[in-house]
């Protein structure tokens, strides 16, 4: 039985066989409307986060299964002092697979260690969050036709930013991949990405302040929301939220094939005056989000459809 | 595609037509058990309401589809600072349809204006709330025969309550109808509906402050509750609150025939003693609301049951 | 048609017939993976608690029914001031069976004498629970073979375990049943159980304040949580709930074929340690749970499958 608790716990040979299934379901939906049929996915969400949750639920609605869960901790037995670790164990009993947010690092890898069904960490803390990797590859492969030869922006808060660091690691292991990190030289990326990650598999990359100088040469621009619960205070929050908002008119610098993600939600680093421009590809993003945790959850439920 | 946002959307002869439709899914539900397999409703309650969610959800269960979605915004993406129009977005890539409950006017209307799926009002603020209208048409026209030809008393808090002016806009379109209006001095119709609505379309109509007055008249009486949450002060509630308890003894004054509806939930404005009265068909009402509901997912869907 | 809201509502008999349908259930499962087809189950919880909450969901949704509800009170109507008894009639429109957890006892009887469809009891404050009840018969049952001649412990929280209560007044209807009473002298059970239950019936125990003292001659240890919110003071807390731990060391006191139940959430009155010990029966007891709620389910429902 296998989880996933990392975007990396899949080879990339992995990998592309995920991608290959979301795109064949892309391209025959009714072919897996009934891949899994009686059976439950469990969301233990013990931190809201309505659009990962609710993608997961359409993800295995998608499938003619079901879905049970809880979408915060005030309603789950940990308000009573049950460890994950029994609560993994209970819900063995319940479902089929699970997809376990936490504000703790590692706590799904410890569900994960108990469990007798198949655990995808959907979000833990500042750590990992592997399906919005998966589905950011599947967007970019989708649009792009390659995960190989780009040149990606990746702008906002790169210190904090979890999908981003996720999506570095995942994307070192393609060739010709360059990046240019656009952020406030507080929010960079830290020295663990930066440099165990870029620096020993000699990633070419570079950092820049400023949005503008960065758009002519990308291929993927990745933005990301600058997230106020990441920071001590009101004021470094309020002085660096605004210092990178992409509109229409900072837009005429990028190529026009340019791709623009965001994880979302987002607040305020993309003008709403943005979205109809055809690089605006955020909300097929979601989409794409579907797809992928339905290839997931048939991958780790090890149902095959023919 | 069409949204519902407001009662006045639907023609009086598509009105019909709903009607029509939940009639037949009343008499041959197992006609639709299957109708909507494979589809799912996204129920979007900002604010917590019970009764109606669990109608839209019971709505799409008994059409054989599914359901997702949150019942409060604490655990949705609105703390996150995600906007409805992003939202809704984001939703319309999970769901075939949407009910969407928000405590803020207009909300829906953003919705829709940016939803690649249909939008259902299921209560904005003081605002609108179509199928609860619709399920009030249902109701009289179902146990009356007719929704012409009537008079409607109106009880209650008739100033903030949206359901009672909902129900006057939708009633003014059929002929013969006349309101009496019932409620204390503080609480009238206010002018926009009485003047702009009543006036106007020449309906006719009378204010009266006590409810005995009004009961031997009616064929229709429709009790509202008088919300707490609307008023500024505690002490004006207290004050206010029992003027309009209809109880089994001004019950005698009432005709043989007439119904009682009641959006729910009630407090205390209808004694339990009048529960057993075969003229209290509010409970029936709830009953209604559901077929109506399931009428109006087919018809918002496009889904033909021959 | 029926409700359940005590143990004692089936007769031994009845019991009976619900232990072996789970059994039977356990042993082909897919035999009755579509016997609630278009059935819906409402999870009415005015207070959380998750594993019973999930458990009644994936019992409906492994008979192949759907799922609708609330898991709190502050996102139920309850809020708005709508009496229990209103609520069930609403519902009654919504479902085919309903579960109620309440933090008041009497609540589940009160929905009950309103409701048009069969209300289980899911817990009513500190008074009943008898789906756990059912389930500590058939784990003890199925694991033991036999409800009779049974030496058990009861261990922990006697005073206000809701559990222990209902699971004594079950047992006590079997014959040679022998009861050990482990608790501090502030926890001990309560007159009118020891009383009223055991000393009317002639059932033989006795009352120990140390585990060790008990563990020798028992069939099976009922192990309870002390729940912190039973208290008056989290002096008294603390002072006692480290009192009655099971560890391995104390377990090798036990008989080699004891078995160790518990109603869970744990906390730590059971060492992790004794997880993988066989006597280890609590998270087996979860498993049990569910069938044993598919079972009632199929009873109330009243139906049959071939």
């Amino acid at each position: 039985m296998r989880h996933l608790m990392s975007p990396l716990d899949f080879s990339v040979e992995e990998v592309e066989q995920v991608l290959d299934l979301a795109k064949d379901i892309e391209m025959n939906p009714k072919k897996y409307a009934h891949a899994c049929d009686g059976k439950k996915i469990a969301t233990l969400f013990y931190e809201p986060s309505t659009r990962t949750r609710l993608s997961f639920e359409a993800a295995m609605l998608n499938l003619g299964g079901s879905v049970l869960g809880f979408s915060s901790a005030d309603s789950s037995s940990a308000s009573k002092g049950e460890s994950v670790a029994d609560t993994i164990r209970v819900i063995s009993c319940y479902a089929d697979i699970v997809a376990m947010r936490h504000p703790k690092e590692g706590a799904p890898m410890v569900a994960a260690s108990k469990s007798r069904i198949p655990v995808i960490n959907a979000g833990d803390g500042g750590h990992q969050h592997p399906t919005q990797t998966l589905a950011d590859l599947l967007t970019i492969r989708s649009l792009k036709g390659r995960l190989n030869n780009l040149t990606i922006g990746l702008c906002g808060d790169l210190k904090f930013g979890r999908t981003v660091h996720s999506l570095i690691n995942a994307l070192v292991r393609y060739t010709g991949i360059r990046f240019v990190l656009i952020s406030p030289e507080e929010l960079r990326l830290p020295s663990y990405v930066r440099e165990d990650v870029l620096d020993k598999k000699h990633i070419e990359y570079k950092e820049v302040t400023r949005l503008e100088d960065a758009l002519p040469e990308l291929d993927v621009l990745y933005m990301t929301r600058v997230q106020k619960e990441r920071f001590f205070n009101e004021e470094d929050y309020v002085r660096m939220k605004d210092f990178y908002i992409l509109d229409k008119k900072k837009l005429e610098l990028a190529p026009s094939d340019m791709l623009i993600l965001h994880p979302l939600p987002r607040v305020n680093e993309i003008a709403v005056e943005v979205d109809d421009d055809p690089r605006a590809v955020y909300f097929k993003q979601v989409q794409y989000a579907v797809y992928v945790r339905m290839a997931l959850i048939l991958t780790l439920l090890e149902v095959k459809v023919c």
